[in-house]
């Protein structure tokens, strides 16, 4: 059973994820992306090698296009205490709690996510939605984590085309950071979301990426990353997006993800929305390209990032 | 010229560092390691191709042994405007401003830091104290960040032994949240210091892994990374350790740096300490091996670990 523990002293944590310090090939081949056509678990065919099957969007012929599974080796399980508790001052734990999934995003082993049709991303986002919905309530979950690892630079082991869910009893830092600053600008500022005035100056600005009816990307004004850019719905929306809304998410995920494909860039993304009804946190995704690597310095709090997001902007509009 | 940045409402900082965007080979080819030994900038002789010499540690003949330098593509300079400032309210920025400082450790091209000798290793530690004391008391200089990279896996690109040295118009994010929770513990604690307490806690415990008269080195409870170490004075001491206690310093850090060098890991480390007076921050260093990636779970905050700590500090000491 691994274990959620917090730092000594600071707001930062970690899962000890021990059936995952299991994998073979564990270390120095551990970021080592795996690609054995002949023998991918992920592939149609190859379920009853994999945990059960949780969830699928099928094809006309009854076979699976998207599948939903726990991982294999997961960094949270649904046992033991969920309850954080704090020993001796300075060791705050509970057990490694929740849920961790996998989506199997195609049942086409070399079709990566920027490769499928508007449509099938689509289907996607609906079954990111879903997940959310079918583990958020259940007893312990804090926030379900809905995230994309893409390419080795990315912390991806397995090529075959997947996203990741992982529901824990913790809100991620980030989205409380998040959620904390949104807090007090809006008692600040007549209960106004911070987000959507930040849209609202970035939709006419150098920094913005791509616009349709229901969606923006822009590169944010402090890129931790190169080629760092988010997606918000236009109007305020505290949790995933209606379905009426992914025609347009899909869209303009899409057009994202296609200029990534241009470069062959690695690239993370994950969701942000509101923990709960009384957080007011405007939701997004943020995807961050991993092209260049995190040293010593950016370990202490302060990145240093070589291409300002004006220059990134221009290369998501395709001027150059 | 570069520019420094906050997140529009988080306390989460940017440096744009344009210089360092002009290097060639950019983005994709950025962080292959160069070992060019017949043309290494970094070696004796070719001091003329790099930036002025500013300090040096000499052998009987003249020549040097260590050698510092700015950062030929510095992602900070001394120029501008180091105030912070903050426009429409989301937009918080100062020009990229201090100094970027490169410590060529070594005459040797081939030895890495694991390699040389305990009082050599001494002689980079008093460079170290040295630098900071040339740049702390810089005009709009907050922090002296000295820290290294090694191994391609840790952001190094290039790889005659070498650490680095940013000072700059900023107390570096994660230096000053542990500045405010030290002050919040010594607050309901009689002014005690923290780390003293979890120094005392981890002496006797499963997870130290060497110590020595003057200091002790432990993994970290909530270590972030497999074989994260801290290494600590056992005395409280606020800013780089005096003289005479060096020589037990360059002991830990040499004992530590051998162990990774058997599984030759890439790994970054980073000095911990008091800004100023009114900080009362136990000096420290962080070791951070980098043989895991992070990925998109990681950057919403909470860190994934396959390796316990406390099997971390055995593989320190020695023990299967």
């Amino acid at each position: 059973m691994g274990e959620l523990r917090k730092d000594y002293i600071l707001d930062r944590w970690v899962i000890m994820a021990s059936e995952r310090a299991k994998r073979p090939h564990q270390f120095k081949q551990h970021n080592e992306e795996r690609d054995f056509t002949d023998k991918c678990f992920f592939c149609p065919g190859r379920e009853d090698q994999t945990t059960p099957t949780r969830y699928t969007v099928d094809n006309d012929d009854g076979s699976w296009r998207i599948r939903v599974m726990e991982n294999k080796f997961p960094a949270v399980k649904p046992e033991g205490k969920h309850a954080i508790e704090t020993h001796n001052s300075f060791y705050t734990f509970s057990d490694a709690f929740g849920e961790h999934e996998i989506i199997v995003e195609t049942d086409h082993h070399e079709k990566q996510l920027w490769d499928v049709e508007v449509e099938h991303f689509k289907e996607v986002l609906q079954t990111y939605n879903k997940r959310i919905r079918a583990l958020q309530h259940k007893e312990g979950i804090k926030y379900v984590q809905v995230f994309k690892n893409h390419g080795k630079d990315a912390g991806t082991s397995v090529k075959h085309s997947h996203s990741q869910v992982i529901a824990y009893n913790k809100v991620p830092e980030v989205v409380q950071q998040e959620c904390n600053a949104v807090k007090a600008y809006s008692s600040s500022h007549e209960g106004n979301c911070p987000y959507c005035k930040i849209i609202e100056n970035e939709k006419s600005g150098e920094r913005k990426c791509f616009e349709n009816e229901n969606f923006i990307a822009f590169t944010p004004y402090a890129s931790r990353f190169p080629f760092e850019i988010w997606i918000f719905p236009k109007q305020h929306r505290i949790y995933f997006p209606e379905d009426n809304l992914l025609d347009d998410l899909a869209g303009i995920m899409h057009q994202t993800l296609k200029k990534l494909k241009e470069i062959n860039a690695s690239f993370n993304y994950v969701l942000h929305y509101s923990p709960s009804d009384e957080d007011n946190l405007h939701f997004h995704i943020e995807v961050l390209p991993r092209i260049a690597k995190w040293a010593g310095f950016e370990f202490n709090g302060t990145v240093i990032n070589i291409m300002p997001p004006e220059n990134s902007a221009k290369f998501y509009r395709g001027e150059k």
